[in-house]
């Protein structure tokens, strides 16, 4: 099958520098859904994706490129029709051509496989759907059942505006005859372009039949051509989402409240609660708890973990019944083994953190290799940069840091040893020893406490 | 009055390792709210509670148990009036015995209380709602307006499937005849069950009136199967609560983005922002503000008393007039006096902090007793953990701690003390002194900063 | 133009101390809404607004007081008609006389001008809606297309109850011919009040032709006399609000999950993320984007910057391509210039911070200068207050601050600096050296862990 994506549209109401299509829908853009739709259909015969691009220039292409796609430029711009003519050059006159379109992001693979189905080798067939209000769209024309044109509603008398079958613009036909109608088509209409709704009256003319598939849902076949309209499609996108990951049994406080851009992979009995939002690709095992306000990207989570309330993870790796938050921060490359405990205003940045350790209040912990039952007090700071290198800090098995630590990078605390509070650690600390740097604790007697001064 | 709730069920379509009835909705189980409102039905007469259990085994028995209630185990699970019949032993025949449902979390009080008024001693007594659309559900048959039987969709001619009155399941009967009538009960049916619903052919047969109340919302009537409906009768029950805040008179910034799990208690011109999480039991007095993006359990947050964005309180009292946040975290054990300032990101854990003191800024306060007017600077820490023990800070009244402090306890700082910035304190500081651990400040002249290593 | 704003009232049903026309809708008093909407309307001449209170005393006045204001008290409260005689004094007689609501916040000056142009200068013309659901509300009956008079849900008949369009109470009439009228009015009904729908008769009867108008939305006719009033149209404005904000480009995650509490200017291609509250006047420019759960008020955003999630900005100047957040917390009077980093758990007060400079952990910077390309280490605090006067911190150009440092104010790190980790600076520190105030790590040989006290 050829599959011909339409992304040359400029979509001047986004009122935005970005191409159309490139706009993100769940932190994807829109065109890319549409891609991996296309690609989703795959099973049926190796697919050829050619994607139309024109307003944004390179950008549409530089943004989506891949091994399996091709691109046709289409400038100027002269219609639906113009643009898969563009397309005509790649496209293999052997199988059928499916028509879809870049800024349309969420139609199902198996909508289109019915499309597919209907149309087999030899028809025309057009993804049509029933409005109740059909206003301004292209109505299906039908005699006997059998359509016959597409009448826009500009052009419709009275009896055709009562029809609620409209043209959602998605449709197959077969290959060569595509090629030929397109360049039968004319430009003679008040927008000057050329249609590609057209050629459903060239196919009738022709003797080719015209069939039509449904979609399960309306959203499927609704177009962005407006931040408004795109806020929409993406709490479509949204509340599908969290249906489907109740169904797969997650507990969701509210699934009007949650945010999935990307892939959210979810264990046995896993609870998220109210206002998080998942990014990019995030693993959650078997009795994990998510609660309130989490933002967590591209991160797996082992089982029976608990993220308490505004966690921030960020490309981490958390081992199993660990407890993470309040307010805890892990930056990417953090690597925590199983029952680790990182607590409230505590940041963790590429560092490797073993079994049992905690770090529960207000720390920096970055670029460090932790032991395991290793305590890290309050305060506490990895001193990992000098203002030109970044160098690590180890910390062996068993080891205590005191509160308000400095641990000056590169340096070792060895097994088992012990820092006093307020330590600034220049040097190892060896193994199984209290080291510490302290001055001495004195009293002024005569000391007077300063006074407001006045102004 | 006898209770009986059935509580066997599985829930597959939970996919869980807990029994369904178990899964909690506001956070508490599905099976405990229809206890709940069982227990509010008293004082109608000393009610007689029997739980039927069954999947999950004893879990459901030991999550739920107490002095008033019976249990009765149901093995093999044989349909619904298998179901009550396990409870026939302990049914007391001089009341009348209403059937309830431990997936049917939301029945109000009122309309059982309809239901029982309806039934009398007598009458077997039906709940029923209109359903707009019935499909699948067991429809009321009446022949001039009595009821006669229920007729399963099934089994439902063309006429009895336009009728739109429902059973809801929940049923009150009078003892002796629902124990007679369970025993004649049949399975010989496609699943093989004993249906509750049958004992109304019985009692019409026996002469019995059948009569029926309704429900003031169809959401009363509905039950959980899955995570899908568990997150409905979540959203319907927080709107339910939300309503009956605004009722009372709370300000909310959003009624459809405030979740309390418990009981949440406002007085006069509490304000509640956006996405805040109440659990437990907590109290919001006179004049409180509550920021967004809170999480507040088991609290008692005094009049006048501020929270801004982002605190996570749990098990603390608030004193008056005291301003907390944003980003405050405050532990169980917290206990501030009034006009208490605690500010971001500061933690405080099993700590007494008295009236007019204030910890503004990266704090961790744990197991310490403050004064009064101390202030406490910004990176002060507690050092309260030596690794084996937890020994508790005393802070007297009117004492300064300079930044980033750390009091090592068991440690005192007396009445009207200073600590200057940085100190590392380990014996006590005496009172209206300056107190301050601090090397010597030096300045290396041919020091050369790092440069940045070449790779 | 003459308008008189009704705001008398005492909104029992509010159960609040404040007056009801006070309470808040997005930030500012309902009140207030309307007296800005009447000014809106002064392109039709020199607005003559006149507000009528009451309940809640000189409360109402000193809140909204200003020039182009002037109040009459109306005590006791004897109806709308009688609220209205109380501004007659002041009411000019060479223009007409608009009637608003202190309670009504959403009436678009659109709709209002409908109306006045409806009336033209000599006739009496009624904001009148169409219900779907008229029950309760004041009916227009119109005899030939004419109103003829408007009959209460009491008094109507059959006929009278089926008509759909209402009375919204709003106004405006000839002021010669309204005073006149309000003189006439009689409180010979249940509530013996004097009803300002009266004049509609009075009108007739005095041959002033009767006309109305329409709003674009019922929302615009609302009162708020509940707080579940309240809470309905604060999320109907916070809606108008997001389909503005996406109207005008602004990529919004959740139009439902965005609070604006005044003034929120957006330049193109700004995204806005899930759960963010914005209040007073905040722009941001080109570019920007806001992460969630954000919490900004009364800030300047400029091009390019990244807001991260949970930042609270209260009162700031972010300068161009910065990077904030997540867990920043900006308080009035911080500056930054351009490529700015401030990382989590950072609090900046009432500081300037040059361009490209970073302090990305855990830090408070409290009234400082701090100059270009400054690394501001994590766990920096500069000491502003001596417990009674605050004092200013001055890091110039190219300083680097080691982690975990204390600037006791007045206190200057000269250009080029470094400090070492762990100090603290009472002193100033000359340019281009190291300064540090340490003590020497020494190491315990014989020190003993601590051990767990048995209890």
């Amino acid at each position: 099958m050829n599959v011909v994506i339409l992304a040359a549209g400029m979509g001047k109401r986004m009122q935005s520098a970005l191409p159309k299509v490139l706009h993100p829908l769940a932190g994807k853009p829109l065109l890319s859904h549409v891609i991996d739709t296309a690609r989703s259909l795959q099973n049926i015969g190796s697919a050829n994706i050619c994607v139309i691009y024109g307003h944004g220039g390179e950008q549409v292409p530089a943004t989506v490129a891949a091994d399996d796609l091709r691109f046709a430029k289409q400038e100027p711009q002269l219609g639906t029709g113009h643009a898969v003519a563009q397309a005509s050059a790649v496209l293999d006159d052997s199988v059928p051509t499916l028509v879809l379109y870049g800024d349309v992001p969420l139609t199902t693979s198996a909508s289109l496989q019915r499309l597919i189905t209907a149309a087999g080798q030899d028809k025309l067939a057009i993804l049509t759907a029933e409005m109740a209000d059909p206003t301004g769209l292209g109505r299906m024309v039908r005699e006997d059942g059998k359509i016959v044109r597409i009448v826009e509603q500009k052009d419709a008398n009275e009896a055709e505006k009562q029809i609620t079958e409209i043209n959602t613009g998605i449709l197959i036909a077969p290959t060569a005859k595509l090629k030929y109608w397109l360049t039968t088509l004319s430009n003679n209409n008040a927008q000057g372009e050329y249609y590609l709704t057209d050629i459903v009256a060239r196919a009738v003319a022709d003797g080719v039949a015209v069939v039509s598939a449904q979609p399960d849902a309306i959203w499927e076949t609704l177009g962005v051509n407006s931040k408004v309209q795109l806020a929409e499609l993406e709490r479509v996108h949204q509340s599908n989402i969290a249906k489907r990951l109740l169904e797969q049994g997650v507990t969701l406080m509210d699934p009007a409240r949650i945010d999935v851009r990307g892939t959210l992979t979810c264990g046995r009995d896993v609870s998220i609660d109210v206002g998080c939002v998942f990014e990019g690709c995030v693993t959650l095992e078997d009795g994990v708890s998510v609660g309130p306000n989490c933002v967590i990207k591209d991160a797996h989570i082992k089982a029976g973990s608990s993220i308490k309330a505004f966690c921030h993870i960020d490309e981490a790796i958390i081992g199993a019944k660990s407890q993470i938050g309040p307010y805890a921060r892990l930056r990417p490359g953090t690597e925590l083994a199983d029952d680790v405990h990182i607590g409230n205003f505590v940041e963790v940045k590429n560092s490797q953190i073993a079994a049992h350790s905690k770090a529960n209040h207000l720390a920096y912990i970055g670029d460090a290799t932790v032991g395991s039952r290793v305590n890290i007090g309050a305060g506490t700071i990895t001193c990992n940069y000098d203002g030109a290198n970044k160098f690590r800090t180890i910390i062996e098995d068993d080891v205590f840091i005191g509160s308000d630590s400095q641990l000056v990078a590169p340096v070792t605390v060895g097994k088992g040893a012990t820092l006093g509070a307020g330590t600034t650690l220049t040097k190892d600390a060896p193994a199984g020893k209290l080291t510490v740097s302290r001055a001495r604790q004195i009293t002024l007697d005569n000391w007077q406490r300063p006074q407001k001064i006045k102004k």
